[in-house]
């Protein structure tokens, strides 16, 4: 799809490049999920960043039943947002230098990620159900569930021990 | 505060960045939303939209109390985030053709600007208390709750009458 030569054209054109958006981000996620795991200090945040790394396997795969549903190209595109999101998590951890300070900001970091999956996800169910097709929005709201619950377990971790050791 | 030169050490130090990264995002939004304004169709979207920018005046007001109760300079850093998110949106917009079509895509771009304050706040208003700044912590949690208000607000479009019209 062409930057700035009008492709879009109809709400399905616009579901399917908002798909293809999330596809890109959950593959850069699952490409930047183990520097974060090696980074982390904290046993529980680390398994916790690990299962989520497998989940987000299970993601991909279910964006892909989405794809094919739907009579769309498997396809990925740039997504400038997720960029910025990772890029700033990486900028952000390469500056702290105690250990339990960096937990803190890995769950941050996290956390933004997460935020960006329920909103674009919470858009695509809405969009799915409007075109009729319930069975996408099935799919995709499994995986927004998935990360509502992975957001309320970074932020236990938030609220409790972790950060306050650091504080 | 300079890149890769761990000059974040302490928790207090992890809030004040994350305080000056918000500042700045609030101010980028505030600058980007009149040309959404201008852009979308839908007379209750121009409004809400209005409405929100004049709440962020207020927002960016309150994060410059919260820097003067902790003893902080009122700083904004770079956050690739928001400047991600804010592209992207430009991005989209630029290849839709439809008026309704660009009002759900205005939306959900909003929705993602929205959701990106919502982590960053709900961090905030964590940090701050664990901090023992229950005072900063009373005027993020505000920022916070107009938030997400805004976001439900979206949200209820995003379901009614604006993109099913355009479906």
């Amino acid at each position: 799809m062409g930057l700035f030569s009008k492709d879009i054209k109809t709400m399905d054109d616009l579901f399917v490049h908002q798909l293809q958006d999330v596809y890109y981000a959950e593959k850069q996620i699952h490409k930047a999920l183990p520097k974060m795991i090696e980074k982390a200090t904290d046993a529980k945040l680390k398994q916790g960043l690990e299962a989520h790394r497998v989940e987000t396997e299970g993601h991909i795969k279910r964006l892909e039943q989405v794809f094919q549903q739907h009579g769309a190209e498997v396809k990925a595109v740039n997504c400038p947002a997720i960029d910025g999101i990772l890029k700033e998590a990486d900028e952000v951890a390469g500056e702290v230098a105690d250990k339990q300070v960096l937990d803190a900001a890995i769950i941050a970091a996290c956390q933004a990620v997460e935020h960006y999956e329920i909103t674009r996800y919470g858009t695509l169910v809405a969009w799915a159900k409007q075109l009729g097709r319930d069975d996408c929005a099935a799919l995709l709201q499994q995986n927004l569930d998935d990360e509502y619950a992975a957001d309320q377990k970074l932020s236990k971790m938030a609220e409790s021990g972790i950060n306050r050791k650091a504080a």
